[in-house]
């Protein structure tokens, strides 16, 4: 090239999961060890049947085939406050909605409204690579609150409240955590929230794995709060929990100023989300919630069948939180790097993970697995193998 | 808000077309007027039936609902190289393709890779709206290249030269341009690639509307250039040719390298664009030529209506320049600026078009008319629209 790439874009990391595959990929599958796929958080089946024949009846249409109203169509944006509302206990307005082409770019819309080259945004450790690419890709400068892993990974407020400078745009948190699975419960949820009001920040909030919470657990109530939008920025994803990765559907939840900056974003960058995936999305939200419950039991029998392989008391890998998705896992090779230790398993074990490297410092001494993508009757697999490279 | 909003995304403008579209949306038609929306580039017939069909197979199949991987399936990137390569003349491998969430984030993408907060980026007056939108969002600097009303809009590439400074990161080219429709010659494109080769800076040339190009016209040969990949990025779009606005699909063409660093960015945005657009795109790219080549035949049919109603002689409203989709029509209300004429049109004589102003600065003596919005059958109305302005 004769030309300059942007420093910033140079110095965000390789996309981890792309590169965790590389280590298997071309090579011939491990004599009796087909892989357990433990890398991506992608649904292990397909999107409701009803639900791919109403996308095909929308294919056919010369609708499905043009743009959207930038901030998504009035039925989904009508449907999802509507859901919000109710879910959660509180006030959302079709006005509060921007829907996006998935949470990552939610993510993306909602910090570049937020933040510039120079700002910070405190993010928990472990974070969500993404989240981090994406600082490092606008010069922001993103400010690590410490992994309390002696919380089951539930971060502290009052150790936020020292990180925040003149220079603190946001503060966000992903719960249902990736990597860890850890719920932030919602009196922590609503001390942050109360920090972000009293600093003058915005709570960014990742919930795409709300609907893999267990419905016994308390939800936070933030909504129920008239001036939530004074604060809060919600993201969401109708990825996971209806499984349409691929149309790329998710939302940003915030106060209607915000919105209209926002609109201005997703206008310029994507114009609108594709419109077959709002259409499938909003069938989804009006058809589709017992399906959704009974894929939900099913991951919470997946979990079960993982804690009840690392209870079993002979495991060298120690559990330190789980949930939703995702079990986030210290590995007994203490001295190595979780990247030689995750592609030792691959590569030898067929099981692949992510090295806690790909989701910040200090992260050498743990494992991502995203277990959810693995049926139960395969949790003993996953545990011989786990001790088999012991 | 208790928060701040980036400064950079305040000072960017409203969306123009939502801007446009509010003057009529709600109000009564007018009597005997029905609109003649000439505001946004949108493809007035629906994709083949036969794709529909294909995208109604496709959305039954889980694979659609999946993630595809961050630069492309890979069959979409081998058809397009494949199709590029043919077309211009050159080489064009898939290495040198990413798949983009429409020619939006293709810009997007490829700018953020390219220049950050204090750069420069150059771009030909008028320009389209999103890329300054994009520009501002970022805080680089758009810096103008005058506009060439004397040459049917074809920019100078010497005008261009002095405009260089050391914090020049790119040149932006759009042809067939919108909003002026003028078509770039390939010399004076070629004089843009030197330039820019000798200078370090790249050269991003936005072909969205290259199959509405006459078939007579010749093509740039930037491609036959072995070492194209070292100065050339090229944006293109699924969204007019094959009338597939909804479903969000682009590509970026470049040196591999710069794809590398363009998928960094893609992964953290978007993850991938939505896999059953990437379907389309590639069932279109194989099968559906003949329908594209159909459909540039009735657009330049509604083009040559066009020039009949202008070249009519007793029109106040002077043809600029026009091509591809769009018309650059020189207003009569002198010292009127361009956004008052504009709603005045689209309030009192039903013609919906966009006012030069939101094109750039220096614009207000024009309207941009998306005339390929409009069956040929209705150009004598709209010329009659028009004299009944004035
Ligand atoms: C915390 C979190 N946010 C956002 C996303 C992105 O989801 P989407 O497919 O909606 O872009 C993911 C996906 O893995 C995620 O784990
Ligand atoms: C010059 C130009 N580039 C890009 C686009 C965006 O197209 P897409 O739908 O592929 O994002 C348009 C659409 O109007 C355009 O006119």
């Amino acid at each position: 090239m004769t030309f300059t790439v942007n420093p910033d874009v140079v110095s965000v990391v390789e996309p981890p999961i792309a590169e965790a595959r590389a280590w298997v990929d071309g090579r011939p599958p491990i004599p009796g060890k087909p892989l357990l796929d433990c890398c991506q958080a992608v649904p292990s089946y397909p999107p409701d049947e009803a639900l791919r024949a109403h996308l095909a009846e929308r294919a056919r249409t010369f609708e499905a085939a043009q743009y959207a109203p930038i901030t998504g169509t009035p039925a989904l944006k009508s449907a999802l406050a509507e859901h919000m509302s109710g879910f959660y206990g509180g006030e959302v307005a079709p006005a509060n909605v921007q829907i996006t082409a998935g949470c990552n770019q939610a993510y993306c819309l909602a910090i570049m409204a937020l933040a510039r080259r120079g700002d910070e945004v405190i993010l928990p450790l472990p974070y969500y690579f993404n989240h981090q690419m994406w600082l490092d890709s606008l010069g922001v400068t993103g400010v690590h609150l410490p992994f309390r892993a002696d919380r089951g990974g539930v971060p502290d407020p009052e150790e936020a409240a020292a990180l925040i400078t003149e220079r603190t745009r946001a503060l966000v948190l992903v719960s249902p955590n990736n990597p860890t699975g850890a719920v932030v419960p919602p009196a922590v949820i609503a001390r942050f929230r109360d920090l972000c009001a009293a600093r003058g920040i915005a709570l960014v909030l990742d919930e795409t794995y709300k609907d893999f919470l267990d419905p016994s657990e308390p939800r936070h109530t933030l909504f129920s709060d008239p001036e939530w939008g004074d604060t809060v920025v919600q993201l969401y994803s109708f990825s996971k929990v209806f499984s349409l990765t691929g149309y790329r559907v998710g939302s940003i939840i915030a106060g209607p100023q915000f919105i209209e900056q926002v609109a201005k974003l997703m206008d310029t960058m994507s114009i609108c989300a594709a419109r077959i995936g709002q259409d499938g999305a909003l069938y989804a939200l009006k058809h589709l919630w017992d399906w959704a419950g009974e894929k939900r039991e099913m991951m919470a029998g997946r979990r079960q069948a993982l804690l009840d392989v690392f209870n079993s008391g002979n495991l060298a890998f120690d559990l330190v939180s789980t949930g939703a998705y995702f079990a986030y896992v210290r590995h007994p090779f203490d001295g190595e790097t979780a990247h030689a230790v995750a592609r030792r398993l691959a590569q030898e074990h067929g099981v692949l993970a992510l090295p806690g490297t790909v989701f910040g410092p200090g992260q050498d001494p743990y494992l991502r697995l995203a277990f959810a993508n693995l049926e139960a009757e395969r949790m003993g697999e996953l545990g011989d193998r786990l001790r088999g490279a012991v």
